[in-house]
């Protein structure tokens, strides 16, 4: 499995705006087995996304799926910036 | 929900033990949705932990049970470090 968190911080009044769009289910997310969507406790401007996906290409093909429909367009209207991906391989758990 | 992404530090060849440890079905999670762990994929002796739970006094008491039974005694000798915690949110997503 091919593992992602990522911190991603909205424009001022704008997170609860993003965490939908993330949420969106008419945006499918085939080979994705989590996708959870979080405020940070702290900051109010930021989110936590914590991905896993059944490995990377699948999660690659789905980001380009993604841009090349513009589903996400909107995004760059709520989100004032997004840090590196932590990358991981999750092994296992709850929830999976 | 109240949620964590922890950072752990395993010594030099004790990840995947202490992985282990973490993922052991016979220590019960009442109330937690979602725990998984995962390898960095930089670092070899890095570890991820997402964690979603009801609620924080649910994820406090299941810490302190944990603590008075000792079943995770053995971490000592495998974790180096642990960093403090990112607490969230979590608001939905897949995999709750």
């Amino acid at each position: 499995m091919y593992g992602l968190i990522t911190r991603l911080t909205a424009y001022p009044g704008r997170r609860d705006e993003l965490a939908l769009l993330l949420m969106d289910p008419a945006v499918r997310k085939h080979g994705c087995h989590s996708y959870i969507v979080a405020h940070d406790l702290v900051d109010a401007d930021v989110l936590w996304v914590t991905e896993v996906w059944a490995d990377q290409p699948t999660h690659l093909s789905w980001s380009e799926d993604l841009r090349q429909s513009g589903a996400w367009r909107p995004i760059y209207g709520l989100m004032a910036k997004m840090d590196d991906s932590i990358q991981t391989r999750p092994l296992g758990g709850i929830g999976l």
